[in-house]
């Protein structure tokens, strides 16, 4: 069984938080000397920090925004500059869904062969959203939106799809995410790097030798995805001699 | 089988929304005179247009207030006024999960003869911790967080759980998202008020003549619920006269 992610794997997702990171800089700016400040330093603090209250996903990212330009402000922000951020966040949850050039080829080749199946994480109403006008649905048998992509929720869904880690194998851009809790459990990845990555997303530890890491490939683009999936495929279909 | 809803059916809900309104009040009415504008109508004017785009939760109330208070301030509330309103959406996330007296063992009665399942709505993460602070989970034979509860959803949810409607009871305080969608699919219902009901909630077409409606009770507090169900159940195993 083959899972895709979805933010920045099927569609583009990042690009739209980084046009709202620089609207946030400019609102921001107009109180502060952008060259003294460090604005989305500032601003990534906060977010890290309300994770674990706020969860992943735009409306935690606006609320967060709203309490960093606060800060950072001295509380002198104008409400209608704070208002600006939740028109922000609305723009963002209404973006239209944007497939990466070659994803549904590529999804559809992988299809053919196994079971795919889309994990992704965030807000459960904004994901459905792009799930569904994404248009790509009808091509996995499960979808399944999580609250967070760890070793536990991972091992959770593959005893609910009643299948072996090492018959698994997840294709992503983010190595905190997608890759390394799959690879811990005796899975397989394959990572597929955006050009914009959130900095929470690239915090992991992954064996980046090949010789240390066989269970993984990287491919820099979807028409490389079925390829690299093969592969892996052939690997996991190998006894491994000790 | 039986579904339980949980906010307000399980464990209080409603009441962390009604602190916050009143919240949201005194800090609205340090701009504006409470006798001349209503404040709590004009925020649910906001938080009804905003649904469609941020869902049910707690932080997109959060973003409609402070939406609400600009508007209703005219962009003259201060930003530290605002950052109060993220500060009472992080309350409201952390806040302690109270169980209804009763419901423990109520649940527990049901368990012993129906397989039951949780289904909630709203935000998925918040959702998630309140349902593994319950210590209620292992009652449960699935949990489901959906982002709206509505025909089509409780129509698939059937689907999945491999039953038809008839064979389905759905036990909840919202006739809106707990009772008229499983009625209007030929399931049955136990409506089980709680004191106070957000307005959104309250919104529904039921025939409340018993005659009308054979396939729903009332019931006022859990002790009451096994017994209705049972009542039901008879009545769903009991081949209807024509």
């Amino acid at each position: 069984m083959i899972g895709f992610d979805a933010d920045d794997t099927l569609w583009r997702s990042q690009d739209y938080f980084d046009d709202a990171q620089a609207e946030f800089e400019r609102i921001v700016g107009g109180y502060v000397d952008l060259a003294d400040v460090r604005v989305l330093d500032a601003l990534y603090a906060v977010e890290t920090a309300n994770i674990a209250v706020f969860g992943y996903g735009v409306k935690g990212m606006a609320l967060s925004m709203v309490e960093s330009a606060t800060q950072i402000t001295g509380g002198r922000i104008a409400a209608l500059d704070l208002h600006r951020i939740v028109e922000m966040a609305k723009g963002l949850l209404r973006h239209p869904v944007k497939l990466l050039p070659g994803i549904r080829k590529a999804v559809e080749a992988v299809a053919v062969e196994f079971d795919v199946v889309l994990i992704t994480k965030g807000d459960l109403f904004h994901q459905e959203a792009k799930v569904r006008e994404s248009g790509l649905s009808d091509l996995f048998r499960r979808i399944e939106i999580v609250s967070e992509k760890d070793p536990p929720t991972y091992a959770r869904l593959l005893a609910e799809f009643g299948i072996d880690a090492g018959q698994f194998l997840m294709i992503g851009n983010s190595l905190r995410s997608d890759i390394a809790p799959v690879l811990a459990l005796g899975g397989w990845g394959v990572h597929m790097p955006y050009r914009t990555t959130w900095a929470h997303e690239t915090a992991a530890e992954i064996p980046t030798d090949q010789d240390q890491a066989p269970r993984m490939r990287v491919v820099a683009a979807p028409d490389a995805l079925p390829a690299a999936v093969d592969a892996l495929a052939v690997c996991a279909r190998t006894p491994r001699e000790a």
